[in-house]
């Protein structure tokens, strides 16, 4: 199986490559693999991932498809490994996808088109973690030593997962904080003001209020003021450090709606770098080195 | 805020500028943006608007991207402004968008990539009311004088409520015909018997039945017979007048089935005049003019 | 009205002329109608047909539309003949269409732009028996004399009856076999185990669970054991013979899991082939022979 699936699987050099490839792109790097088609097959909503993908496509040159999953033979009830293989031999050059089932590309082991991980279950987002990636690089020139803290959200997020995984490997400090019962053993625990005090990086996942708002025991209010990113904290923060989150946010639960376009903030920094990280796992896939 | 957002804003000789370049491009006029991307974000269901931007877009050689609202993160609950800055972030060129909210534009005051209306609530629908002008500018020659009735839903219209605005400061005379109870102060009423006796153009309205069937008081045989356009209420029209609707059409409500594509309906001709208004403001606004 | 709507009108040189058409394709032909613009219509389900044509069509150089039905103006009602004839006023250069009403291409008589009909009502579905044709012409370099029965849901199935009726035509022997309940007089009936003895093709159709389920008096497992083309049925079939499928196939219903990639089996190859018959019937009307 070629494509990316997951970091995990990665060595250090290699995802600095990856890295590597995306700011050279962010620098004016042109690539055209016209004539080349791709698809996105998203079994769960997403608008950044999806889209960034899209458009990180036609900026190579590549087609998209537009896969509208309620219009397809999804609803016919045909598997994914069916609908990938459908697609194999309909001549797509690359299919990227997000489903809810952890390590869902286990049962498409024998496909030979690449295929991107656009978010699998509880487990990775290895796009997402690259682009957090990249905007850590581009503000700190390295990863050796920093201290990162993911806040909310930790036993359901594939992006707290995935990130600490890898950051580990590049030498930083991973640590978590937020209500107990979403915490795991992703990172040591820390206090969230304690947090801010040392940390370069306050990581916020979104509180996926529509998975599990029965198991949260407290109330958004509540959640904004022990766990969110308000301005009071804010101005707490370590010189330099910087705030991020892969989006969408919760305003005014897991950060203070100012916040969210404040100085520190590199959410839309995220967002922006995403599309060229993009380019460059699509790009190396189809050069044959991913 | 930069793009096309109302006409309530725009000078006459501005509107002019708008339509004059539509019809060059009808007249084979052709620009290419190659390398830009647009989206479309339709928070309500549309056939005309939503195509016709998209194959304006295709026409000037932008990326369309295929925006599936149903398998985004508005399904779980991103607001229009997040959704709209993200686009912007992902960094699209333009982002059209229709949403039920009276000028929904006014919280995306500081986004900076152009934005198109494409329908804000009952309030306006401008390049509907730019097609509709052109479509007169064409047949008539010019605008000053010309006695226009609007008959229908008048209260709850934005293609109402947009044209009338703009048609009586192009110097047209504006009326409006239809159950008492959707009327309101847009244009001074006339019986429809009166009404096509004297204008220039019977503009008909969409009845919205899925909105407010209970509200309508009658039956939609009585609608047709009282407010409807049948064949013996075109023979009664004035000579050289025609008929316009922004569709869809009810047929057998607001209009006989005959009359749509009969020899004074420019319904048609309206759907067609749409992309080269849409190709029109998208490029003024690609070219800073707009 | 022009494109494809039914092979029933076609002759025997004409459809040989599509599929030469698309085996050239195959082989590396290539046509290019940048500036042109098609929609898919999709009423029903899909997706091979659809995103097959949307292929097709980017292989041509055709910019494809993405039309979403759920968030088009079908959802406020309007008919099928109204979206056609404002999608043919937009400009577009062909139109694909799947609908559950039998021939529902008839109401469409007036309008000029290409139609191709992707599947109607139980009626016929004309690409997939092109592609069919053409799997089974790249495997045998003939029709005349083959034998060929189609399992299983007949009397549902449009795919079984636009194919039998060509077939016929071309001077195959078409035999059909399944539960009584959904037999019809398409073809001789014949009881599984002789039809594979016997038969050069066996063509399964899809068991639509999702359409009858009450209707079918048996179990899947008793479905699959009767009428099901298991690894034992596979063993004792005609050397040489071969199974097709229009899928999306149920795994364990008329179809054992490791058959469909069997080498006997040629179901990816049709998918395959799929892209190609369309390209040719696109190209064909375009050049004005269809």
């Amino acid at each position: 199986m070629r494509g990316l699936l997951t970091l995990r699987s990665l060595s250090v050099p290699e995802i600095m490559d990856i890295i590597d490839l995306a700011i050279r792109f962010k620098k004016g790097l042109t690539v055209n693999y016209s004539g080349k088609k791709m698809v996105n097959l998203f079994y769960e909503n997403s608008t950044r991932t999806q889209y960034s993908f899209q458009i990180a496509m036609m900026n190579l040159g590549i087609q998209p498809l537009s896969f509208n999953l309620a219009g397809s033979s999804v609803a016919k009830g045909e598997t994914l490994y069916d609908t990938v293989r459908t697609f194999e031999a309909l001549g797509v050059d690359g299919i990227v996808i997000r489903h809810k089932q952890d390590v869902f590309y286990k049962e498409l082991e024998t496909i030979k088109v690449p295929i991107f991980n656009g978010g699998d279950g509880t487990s990775d987002h290895p796009t997402q973690t690259l682009l957090d990636l990249m905007t850590i690089y581009e503000e700190f020139g390295r990863f050796q030593g920093l201290k990162i803290c993911l806040v909310g959200d930790i036993r359901h997020s594939r992006v707290a997962h995935g990130n600490a995984e890898v950051m580990k490997r590049l030498g930083m400090e991973v640590y978590i904080s937020g209500p107990p019962e979403f915490c795991d053993d992703t990172g040591k625990f820390l206090p969230l003001d304690k947090a801010i005090k040392v940390c370069d990086i306050i990581n916020l996942l979104r509180v996926q209020m529509e998975r599990h708002e029965e198991e949260m025991k407290i109330s958004k209010e509540e959640y904004h003021q022990k766990w969110g990113m308000t301005i009071q904290r804010v101005g707490a923060m370590k010189r330099g450090a910087i705030i991020m989150h892969p989006a969408p946010i919760n305003r005014g639960v897991e950060i203070a709606s100012e916040v969210a376009e404040c100085v520190s903030s590199r959410i839309y920094k995220q967002i922006e770098n995403g599309v060229y990280i993009r380019m460059a796992v699509i790009s190396m896939a189809l050069e044959g080195k991913l």
